[in-house]
């Protein structure tokens, strides 16, 4: 089985780098990192263990990448305007699509574009960075949720994972792929958001009563969205979350990080699809939408 | 009839000013500003015409103050706390407190602290500041709008307000104190505190569409809570404080100018009492309620 990674970044890279550590034909797609890694491989630090991929399969047009059977979608959601006609040339007969991307509805657009491929989600929970071109740093955690779309590709979906974890990657399998995306959104909605508006750590926000409430609001607002989208969540998974991060090391979650970097932030697939999904179904998460509209008033003020 | 101003800052320096200009007997009382008001007397510059008192009945201590038939209340509402002795020795038999300060449930405490007295509340609408001690530009607007507690203090407020109009001070007279404060706070709750966590004037926060949804989906959750407490807002109030907004100059509200300068923000009686309020009566009030606490987290930061 062979990979191609789509966006050689401080997740893709890690990713890959691990499948390829352990033997595994990954070929990275790099755009400004080509030439770095061309020449100077590709470094993972990580407290599981660092690694040096001194000549990785690395390509700077994806015309010129061989046919593999497992496509990993790891750039940002902000990339996924205009990302069919990128894929076309990756997207072979057989080629399944794994979207390792942060958000709600991403899957059924690469359904949409390759109906015929089979398409896989997985929701990574890792700290890490890519410090300079062909550098990362891996600093925490590292599970990949992994789910198919299609029960039918439930025992492709047990291929993958399994070559993942030979090669040290954790994996939880899914059944509900749709599920796994509103729990990963329960934590990622309200912290991603707040830290931006309220400029601030995890650390920072779970100490301060306030923001605390704000927090715990939200995710009982994320509960109530995702029952709507008939995913049951249950209640207690709110205080086990928040227990969860306090126990955290302090951390900025990656929209925190995209807007200290002026990126654009992942708000369309974070909390426009959750609230247009839930709306759909008559649910409103008003907390929700007040912390989008002011994400974007935010973003808009950032260039 | 004469007056007392407790609170000689931008609002009670300008309105206690135009009393005395026009021949009332109003007595200051000022604590940082005392030594500059007594040496150099009152300044105000307004477009309604500029006016300097040479010589006010400036004070520097409350125990000084002879007894006034009116006591005008025009310190922030952050001060409330412990007020009660301090006015003591202000408050006499028949003096009348005029309660000129932003948010809900204000009169009832001074009501529970002076039961006998009659208590007014008086909604200011203006853009007045202080730029130095004794110097106070009065920007724009300066409607008063006044009620009484309880109906038989209605000739009282009559009278007041007739005294306010000789004194080239705009007042409108309203039979529904509770009503007019929660007019009022459909403009306050969502640009004073939207004001702050975006960092932005009201002219900003007009011209962006998500800004602009989130002030209008805070105003008819305003419209909900008080119509929970009784008090019934036409929907159209909205689209019309929307538009008036727009054709306003560039203005930052009170609670923004306070962020700004590193002073405590009223929070508790414009977002804690009518929350609050709302609650007690099964309203929730979510997007006011998650600004509240958004506000408290950033001023804890403040300092």
């Amino acid at each position: 089985m062979t990979f191609t990674v789509f966006g050689t970044g401080a997740v893709g890279a890690y990713y890959g780098g691990r499948l390829a550590e352990h033997g595994n034909t990954v070929h990275f797609l790099a755009r400004s990192d080509y030439k770095s890694i061309k020449e100077n491989g590709l470094k993972v630090s990580s407290p599981r263990g660092d690694f040096h991929l001194k000549d990785p399969l690395v390509f700077e047009s994806a015309d010129r990448v061989p046919p593999s059977d497992v496509l990993l979608i790891s750039l940002k959601t902000t990339g996924n305007k205009g990302l069919k006609e990128k894929l076309m040339p990756l997207v072979h007969e057989k080629t399944a699509l794994v979207i390792l991307q942060n958000g709600l509805g991403m899957e059924d657009e690469f359904k949409d574009w390759f109906p015929k491929n089979p398409i896989l989600g997985g929701m990574c929970f890792i700290c890490s960075r890519r410090t300079k071109p062909g550098i990362i740093e891996h600093l925490d955690y590292g599970l990949i949720t992994l789910g198919a779309m299609d029960s039918k590709d439930i025992p492709l979906r047990n291929q993958i994972g399994a070559l993942m974890d030979e090669s040290d990657i954790p994996v939880t399998l899914v059944d509900d792929l749709n599920e796994a995306r509103w729990r990963k959104l329960l934590w990622n909605i309200p912290y991603n958001g707040l830290s931006v508006v309220l400029n601030s750590d995890t650390k920072t926000i779970m100490e301060d009563q306030h923001s605390r409430n704000i927090i715990r609001s939200l995710m009982f607002e994320v509960i109530e969205g995702a029952s709507a989208c008939g995913c049951s969540i249950e209640e207690s998974a709110v205080e086990k979350m928040l227990d969860f991060t306090d126990n955290m090391t302090p951390y900025e979650p990656s929209m925190k990080l995209d807007f200290s970097s002026s990126r654009p932030m992942e708000i369309e697939y974070m909390y426009d699809r959750p609230l247009q999904a839930a709306s759909a179904r008559a649910c409103t998460m008003k907390g929700v939408s007040l912390l989008r509209d002011q994400l974007y008033f935010i973003q808009k003020r950032m260039h």
